[in-house]
């Protein structure tokens, strides 16, 4: 199950407008204090205009960057995010578009698991890179979240950010040791109804619309549900995870969790017993930006320098699904 | 490039709702016989009260049905339908709650390429098929255009059809000689206006939806632009398609298309030079179901024994985004 994968590049993109987590407890009347304390955020950057697939450029853009490379270079986009421009074409289509090339037909589509689709993607994808299907493929997730949660709920109100991150894996060359080892994905759909945006499809079409049913169109997350379902689940999901890897959890050198809450990835680091400093979290300033977080963690780790060529990485979250996902490689 | 997967069952499902052409010149006060004649589609069946996940679930069982397998020997749920339920979370996880398994904590998450859904799915995972990742994997596309096509475009309005195509792939034995040959996905951004939904996402959320702007929220297709492009486009992505396969057009015991309107698929037969024969087309009694079309196509060719095995088969269409597709195997 070893995949010869390396990543040869990361970028993050932040809209330039900043929402303090002050101006929430203003905003919603809320004590002093109680935003940036419940959730672990002090400040998240929100759109300004912008649209999922102008901040998919930009993170695409410095990924490329990063990874000494051009567009051209490029075999394949794939978009990750669970937020989209319009319903129609794929997101994928749409970033290719507002990409600018000239006569570079390279495919462009989707794969959606929410919270965790850049790590499906990564996960899916790598199995085409290592068989040489696509040379070089962007990964990229471009999340708004602003423009659809629900004032009322001031627990996934005062959490979330938007923003970009892009990443490019490539298959290593022979003297690479760059690979991913393991990884598992699982759905429970005991937790599909645990965090969702009911309204705009076909269960209930935009015509619908009214100042009555107006919630049903915002995000709607019961996150104590969310946090006690993956709770139970987390120890067995681990053990299948590293099962036949011959690794167990002392041997990865960072984890990088999904952005869920500061509360929840502070119980879930004491739960899988990895101290502070193995531990990416860069909640505080970007809020949980769905699937955007992991890469954008990730991305952080790199830049940041807290991981290095050879170390191990571990990426672990949970998505609405409600499905749980690791893969572990070596940067 | 080659893959050694096998097709081990396939399953329709049509909403019993049907919707004629005649009604269709009645309601639209179209001249007797333009419905049908201008899109070739004599029949429809729509949903009344279903969703997505609904005519996935039904699709599936009689995919398991014909595969002689029940749904716990599944390993990986893909839906690859452009039309969904609800925003989030993904399609998969709201098709899997409905399967109702108890303890079997299977993936379920989407890939998505608009018309080319299934086409892009099925290229996409057969490579984690092939390194076993995953031993038995459905791919589902369920898909509701009635609720979305505009009654001012005659053209799509008379087009579409609703319903749900599931199909399942294993790896083939040592004895099996079931493959997949070669395939091809490219994107075309020049044409991803030509079929969108605007409204429904960060452009244009539900929330400014009225009377003045709501066909935003609907269909919107330029038939001639999308046929007049891949026309332009065809003969080169044949090209590239069969290069280094060994094949030509020649070899193909069958090309499934996707069910674009019965005139597009006349052209393109005869540009392609294909005897009708060897031509699948469902689009009288179906319509065009988006990414459904071609594995019901697919479903009707094995049902009624115009493929048997070791037949070469060519899956191919266009899809908005725009992106052409196109897979080979051996049935």
């Amino acid at each position: 199950m070893s995949r010869n994968i390396r990543i040869l590049g990361t970028g993050k993109y932040l809209p330039s407008k900043i929402v303090t987590s002050e101006e929430l407890d203003r905003k919603l009347g809320l004590k002093e204090g109680w935003a940036a304390k419940k959730s672990g955020v002090k400040i998240r950057h929100v759109v300004d205009g912008e649209v999922n697939s102008d901040m998919a450029v930009k993170a695409i853009e410095q990924a490329l960057k990063n990874a000494n490379m051009t567009k051209e270079d490029l075999h394949c986009i794939i978009s990750t995010s669970a937020s989209f421009d319009q319903p129609l074409p794929c997101q994928a289509s749409l970033i290719k578009e507002k990409m600018v090339f000239k006569n570079h037909p390279i495919p462009a589509f989707d794969i959606d698991s929410t919270c965790l689709g850049f790590v499906v993607g990564l996960d899916t994808i790598s199995y085409l890179v290592e068989a040489e299907r696509y040379k070089n493929v962007v990964i990229v997730s471009s999340e708004i979240s602003s423009l659809a949660i629900n004032p009322n709920q001031h627990e996934s109100y005062t959490l979330f950010g938007d923003g970009a991150c892009a990443v490019i894996i490539s298959k290593s060359s022979k003297e690479e040791t760059s690979s991913i080892k393991t990884s598992l994905i699982e759905t429970y759909p005991e937790g599909v109804h645990m965090t969702e945006v009911r309204g705009g499809g076909s269960i209930l079409h935009s015509r619908h619309y009214s100042e009555k049913n107006k919630t049903e169109y915002l995000f709607d997350m019961d996150g104590r549900a969310i946090f006690r379902l993956s709770s139970r689940l987390i120890n067995g999901f681990m053990e299948r995870l590293f099962k036949d890897s011959g690794l167990t959890i002392q041997d990865i050198d960072m984890v990088i969790p999904h952005q869920a809450s500061a509360m929840a990835m502070k119980l879930m680091r004491k739960k899988l017993d990895v101290p502070e400093e193995k531990f990416m979290s860069i909640i505080e300033n970007h809020g949980n930006v769905i699937s955007a977080s992991i890469p954008m963690a990730l991305h952080e780790a790199i830049v940041q320098n807290r991981i290095k060529r050879g170390d191990k990485v571990l990426l672990l979250g949970t998505s609405a699904g409600l499905s749980l996902g690791g893969l572990v490689f070596e940067y």
